[in-house]
C-alpha cells in the first residue's frame, strides 16, 4: 500500500484529519517533566499514547530533538518505534539537497528512522527531491505556501505572473509525475492563497500548519483543504491533514495530569477536524 | 572574534581558500573501513587531520551522519570535537523554519554540534533564518544559486526582471543587516551565475561547493568569489570558501595509505586554491 492509500484508511477509521504534531519544548513541559531529553521523551510518549487512541497521523518535527544531539535522535528513534504501523508517521525535517546529499537525508528519514512521509523544501528543484520521490510507497510534502509571518517575502513573489506559491504547486504535480506521491505543505494563517492553490493543484493532498497556537482559519481549511481531484478525491478527507502542536502540547503545561489533558485536547481537536 | 575575523585570521595563515568537505559515503571508503557510523568515523577523523594541516575551514554535510541516526550524529559530535577552535567548522545542514523551529535548529547546529557557521534555505523568508542570524558571531551561508543539476529550475525563474538567485542575494544583504554574518552559497558549476551574483553582492562572503567531482570552474570561482567590499574585500581570498568534499576522499579509496593519500589531495587543493 501507498502512504496516501494508508492515509486514507485511518482517516476512514477515526473520522478525522487532525495530524498530532511531535515539536516537545523544553522550556514548556508540565511540572516534573526535566528540560532535557530524557523530558521530552516522557512528555512525547505521552502525546503519542493520546494521538495513537484517535489521531489521523502523527508528525515529529525533528529539530527539536536535534537540538539534544545525538541523545535527542535517540530519543526521536525511540518515539517513533512506539508508533504502530496503522498511523502514518512524517518526519517534518524540510530536507531537500544535490543529489548524492538527497541521498542519504532520504536514508536517515526513511530507513534510519522509519518515516512514511516527509517534508521538503522546492528551492533546489526537482533533482533536489527526488531520491524521496523515488520512493513511491512513500510521500513528500512540498514546502508551498509557510504558516510564518514572513513567509510571503519569498512565496508571493511574482513569477510569470502568478505567485511563486502557485508555480511550485503546479512544478509539485508535475515532479512526482504518475507516482503521484507528493503533496504541498500551505499553511493555514494564509486562507486566500490556500483557496488559489487548491485551484492550481485539485489532486494534491495537503499537510496544513498553522491551527492552534499560530491562529489559522479552521473553516477555510476544511473547506479548501481536501483534493477534488485524483485517488484522494471523494475519500474521507481528501488526503488533508491538519497539524496542531502547541494547540495540544500546551494543553498539559498547567494540568496536574497530563496524559489526561492531551487526551482531552486530542479528542477536541479530532472534533473540530471531524471528516 | 566574529566567524568572518577568525576565518581571515586562518585564511592568512594557510595562504589558501580550501574548504575540505566530511561527506563520508559508507559505499566509497577505502579498503579495510566498514561501511557504517565506525568506518565513518574512522575515515572522517583522517580527512580530519589531513585538512587541519593546511586547510582553511572544514564543512561537515549532516546529511551523511544522520543517514546512521543517532549513531551517526554520535560519529559527528566527536568528529567536531576534534577540529581546533583556529579551524572554522561549518554544518552544512540547509536549514531555516518558522520562528519556534528554526530557534530548536540553531541550538542543534550552534549549541549541541558546536558549528562556527551554517547553510541554510532562503524559501521561508528572513524570519525563519532570524534565530540564526541573531548569533552574532556565528554566521549563516545562504543558498543562493546551488550546484545542482537542476538548481536553475526555480532559482534562475525571473522575478521582476531579475533571476531569483539575483533577488536572494540582494535579500541576504539587508537580511543579516549591521551584523553583516551573513554569505552566500553559490556552486563553481555556474560560472556566469557567480560573476552576476558577485556584483549584485560584493560585500558578501561566499562558501562555493560544486569543483572536483562536480566539475566546477575553478578560475572563475577565483576571479569571481572574493569579496570586492565590506570587511573582507581587500582581505587574503576576500571571505572565500572553496569546498572540496569526493575529490578529497576519493583520493584515499584506491590508496594502500590512505593518510597519505588524503594528506596529498589535500595539499594539491590547497595548492590550486592559493589566494
Amino acid at each position: 500500500m501507498t502512504y496516501l492509500e494508508r492515509l486514507i484508511v485511518r482517516v476512514e477509521e477515526v473520522g478525522n484529519c487532525l495530524c498530532v504534531g511531535l515539536d516537545p519544548e523544553p522550556g514548556s513541559l508540565p511540572a516534573g517533566f526535566s528540560p532535557d531529553a530524557a523530558g521530552i521523551e516522557r512528555f512525547g510518549g505521552l502525546i503519542i499514547d493520546a494521538a495513537i487512541d484517535r489521531a489521523a497521523a502523527i508528525k515529529a518535527n525533528v529539530a527539536f530533538f536535534e537540538a539534544f544531539g545525538s541523545a535527542g535522535i535517540g530519543t526521536l528513534e525511540r518515539l517513533r518505534a512506539r508508533v504502530p504501523p496503522s498511523v502514518p508517521f512524517i518526519a517534518d525535517a524540510k530536507r531537500g539537497d544535490i543529489g548524492s546529499t538527497a541521498e542519504r537525508q532520504a536514508v536517515a528519514l526513511f530507513d534510519a528512522l522509519g518515516a512514511d512521509a516527509v517534508t521538503a523544501n522546492p528551492y533546489l528543484g526537482r533533482d533536489a527531491l527526488a531520491p524521496f520521490l523515488e520512493r513511491a510507497e512513500r510521500f513528500v510534502y512540498v514546502l508551498c505556501r509557510t504558516s510564518n509571518p514572513g513567509a510571503s517575502e519569498i512565496q508571493n513573489l511574482d513569477v510569470g505572473g502568478e505567485p511563486m506559491y502557485v508555480h511550485i504547486a503546479r512544478r509539485t504535480r508535475e515532479w512526482a509525475g504518475d507516482e503521484a506521491n507528493a503533496g504541498l505543505v500551505v499553511g493555514a494563517t494564509a486562507p486566500d492563497e490556500l483557496a488559489r492553490i487548491r485551484q492550481a493543484s485539485p489532486d494534491l493532498p495537503y499537510l496544513v500548519p498553522g491551527i492552534g497556537a499560530q491562529g489559522g482559519d479552521v473553516q477555510a481549511v476544511l473547506a479548501s483543504g481536501p483534493a477534488t481531484g485524483g485517488a484522494a478525491a471523494g475519500r474521507r478527507g481528501g488526503g488533508l491533514l491538519v497539524n496542531v502542536s502547541r494547540g495540544i502540547a500546551g494543553a498539559a503545561a498547567g494540568s496536574e495530569d497530563p496524559a489526561a489533558a492531551l487526551s482531552e485536547a486530542v479528542a477536541h481537536w479530532a472534533d473540530v477536524l471531524r471528516c
